[in-house]
């Protein structure tokens, strides 16, 4: 473990510093900053990698996938003992990412650190973005993980999203280990929702190697969905035009549009 | 109406841009380019001085509340003669704003103008930085707005929500004319959740005068929520420590936190 840079003594301060979809492009002033002051910057090393020009004499402790709990106990560690801490995490910390794991451990320990979110762009709002404009009416978020969560409990929310005509948004739709999940969603929301519903399939949003696709719920190929794509389902009003997905919100019931 | 400025002749391009929060510190670098390679900048007149900063040489067309449709005819129209056009939107442009107006009357108008969107915090973004942690599992976004949508459909989604146990946002929670709906939405959940569930009422997040106020569904006042308040209900594991709203991962279920 990393132990020469205790400075000891004193609480610092763990800025949990959303890094957004990829580019720096898309890195808020705020986030920047944050970790511009920082001392330490904690992080999954691919995230640390995207951020690598605005790093300069910050000590970096980089970890590999699922070592969450170590990444915290790190960055809890060094704010504990002092040092400015920027936590990175891509897309928005505050959506199914570190900002909870942060505050879970840090009210466990009862610790003193100061906490602090800096929000960034989400996947689901870059990858709407890309799509045109699928999320103009309620929607939902339901990740398919069931790692933590029990997939009755998941299956539960995709029925009622469904069921209720919300726009559903899919986070972690489908891993090696977790090949069926996906599917399954599907045949949920299809019991709710015509073949023709828009299906819109965005992945590594605003990066080099960004994809987005449309398809129908009726036609979706699963396949190459990966943890690296994020899935938009329409609810009833959804559709498309000139390659984009569009949910009305409304407007054409008061106004004349054209 | 403003016409002088029309150059006439060949597609331009409208990108609408979102501009987050408020404060500069929350602009994307993305964001801040495409309004200042703009010739004309369209927007609701509050946005637009929140970014006067960055204003040039732009032509700035500013308009009131309520004037959606005609601003986006006006970004259109600019953008149909030539003009390149940043239609700037608070937040994201793509969560409940003009991103689907912009789409909805460009698909009536069959225009062939380059439209493109880019993203920014929504409010769901920056508040829930604000309260804490409380986004880290499935979610849903609810506009208690019946102006464009039937009331019974909203019903039917927060009963939904609150049934399937998700963390819910809401959006547009109270107005002066829209006093009921609010309360009313808050007795659906109280039927599915306790009354101990947090509730985060974030206004104005990252503002100078941002106020953020922790309560519970059981002892929630609606009576100072405006339309600058963004509600936050937990979901039944939804926890308060240290001032801080947290909806927990699951982690605690595989992993040692303490």
């Amino acid at each position: 473990m990393e132990t020469d840079y205790r400075s000891g003594g004193g609480s610092g301060r763990l800025t949990i510093v959303g890094t957004g979809p990829g580019a720096l492009d898309y890195l808020t002033p705020a986030a920047r900053q944050a970790i511009e002051e920082a001392t330490v910057v904690v992080g999954y090393r691919p995230y640390l990698e995207m951020i690598a020009d605005i790093l300069t004499n910050q000590r970096q402790l980089g970890s590999a996938m699922m070592q969450e709990v170590d990444r915290v106990a790190q960055a809890l560690d060094s704010a504990g003992e002092g040092q400015t801490v920027a936590l990175v995490s891509g897309g928005d910390p505050g959506i199914y990412a570190m900002a909870g794991l942060v505050y879970e451990m840090a009210s466990k320990r009862e610790t003193d650190v100061e906490i602090e979110v800096v929000a960034g762009l989400a996947a689901l709002n870059s990858c709407a973005a890309q799509l045109g404009a699928p999320l103009m009416h309620d929607f939902c978020c339901i990740s398919l993980s069931d790692l933590l969560t029990p997939w009755d409990l998941i299956e539960k929310r995709l029925d009622a999203a469904a069921g209720a005509d919300f726009v559903i948004v899919i986070y972690n739709p489908r891993s090696k280990k977790r090949d069926w999940q996906l599917q399954r969603a599907c045949d949920i929301v299809r019991a709710h929702r015509k073949e023709e519903t828009p299906v819109g399939i965005v992945r590594a949003a605003t990066r080099p190697q960004q994809t987005v696709l449309l398809t129908t719920l009726g036609s979706f190929e699963v396949g190459p969905v990966d943890m690296q794509t994020t899935v938009i389902i329409g609810n009833s009003r959804t559709y498309v035009w000139n390659g984009k997905m569009i949910t009305p919100r409304g407007y054409d019931r008061k106004y004349r549009l054209d």
